[in-house]
């Protein structure tokens, strides 16, 4: 069993894991919103909009216990970093979400789906990687695998793009989907940089 | 009355407050852009341009102050980064003159006045502000109405977007408008990351 | 003849100059590019990817290095943020040819040759500058002409859309045309953020 830091300083390992718990409900919501009609997609807005919110309380907690603390577990700039990182995770899911109501995009390009599953996927290495945070060094599994889904959401973005401009689509659907498609593997990207932000902190921490 | 810096640490509340007045002015000709035809906007576009000019400048000898002061009024990552947002505003907004001129957008679509608005009374607020970074911790009426006002911009944005792909408008013109209207909710998003950035000053010096 | 820094200091400048080399390689795969039909295109995308590694692992081993050493020639945060801006230089050049050959775009539009010629000698500038970055204070001229540059780079960029959008090319053609003209850009920007970067380490030595 490893050393545990005083309780004070456990607690934003706890506010960490809690956020990870959000972004997973998050893919959640996300996940059913792609096979979902008009009408479930507006309710399932509001939703992500409840978890966004959550989001946020979870990164202002984070944000004033720094301001507050005497000690903090790693570096107050890695703190503020990496909430501010995790918070972009949520607002790019949320944002697709919006996109998809807001163009009433109706039913969206086979494929689309794919970046989703790895986007859950991700989510649920995060969560499970933050309380594990106390001893960053044994994350490495970590961050290669959140690269690794990366790249995965990375290849079916291009397989995608390429399929929309050569479906036969016309261009109003080609720019609304290209840009749910993007904002989708812009939040691909969002994940590895937390996982960035955290082997950075594994390695000053070493 | 209260308590007075040294007039050297004095004048960087009066630069920032010089850069919050360029940026009125810089709502004023964004406004009057929004009404004008082709040619009144070629013209306009070389006095946003000028402004531009005056920014820079602004931006520039507060950083040359920055590196020769022995003592400044707060941290100089956080002199260096409120500069450099408050450059974000005049640009974004000068970049959204440009696409009107570049693009020859013609009439623009009614409700795009609606965020040039908002703009203007988040240019009025951070004008007032900047005097009073003296004290930030009296400022917190700035910076909640600042990000009210951002909200209120987005849920513009939102409304021309949906009204964009519902008009009837061909897909060139949906990219010309979309571009303007992404540009203007930028730049209302710029003046929210300048009131974040008091604010961290403000929670730093409390 | 200069004052000699310590051996171990030396190399970081001859792991920059190493980046600087390979961003000239790069533009000249891009130039070839240009000129070449889809099947070129894509054998020469491979090229671009092989460098992109090679870029990597030369930045990988700035920031081990980084991590290892006692002293560095400069703040290790300026090297962390040059070994970054290198390397988005040579990313958003990749991922113009990666546009080009996903897009299938066929003939280019007449002019995007001007935006790569001036990333062509931006890049053997930043290559000629990095090995004097012992003296940063003798790069003045640098970037003064990679600002210029990036000027030309902005001029052309505005040129090309605009003839883009007047040029009668349907919407679909417009949308790749504009992503590939908006990528180089972004790369000519880049360029100019390392001088930039280069800037600050110059003025912080003074």
């Amino acid at each position: 069993m490893r050393f545990r830091l005083t309780p004070q300083d456990t607690s934003f390992f706890e506010m960490f894991a809690r956020t990870g718990t959000i972004l997973v409900e998050a893919t959640a919501v996300l996940t059913e919103v792609i096979g979902s009609d008009q009408a479930r997609r507006e309710e399932l807005g509001k939703e992500m909009e409840e978890l966004e919110h959550r989001g946020d309380e979870a990164a202002h907690a984070v944000l004033r216990r720094v301001n507050s603390s005497f000690v903090t577990p790693f570096d107050r700039e890695d703190i503020y970093q990496l909430t501010s990182r995790l918070d972009d995770c949520l607002d790019l899911m949320q944002a697709a979400v919006d996109l998809m109501v807001l163009y009433r995009i109706g039913e969206l390009l086979p494929g689309v789906g794919d970046i989703v599953q790895v986007l859950a996927r991700q989510a649920e290495l995060t969560a499970e990687a933050m309380p594990r945070l106390r001893s960053p060094g044994d994350l490495s599994d970590y961050w290669v695998e959140i690269n690794r889904l990366e790249n995965q959401a990375d290849q079916i973005h291009r397989r995608l793009v390429a399929a929309l401009f050569d479906g036969g689509y016309d261009a109003i659907s080609i720019m609304k989907h290209k840009e749910i498609i993007e904002t989708l593997e812009d939040a691909a990207d969002a994940f590895e940089h937390v996982a960035h932000t955290v082997e950075t902190i594994a390695v000053k921490e070493s």
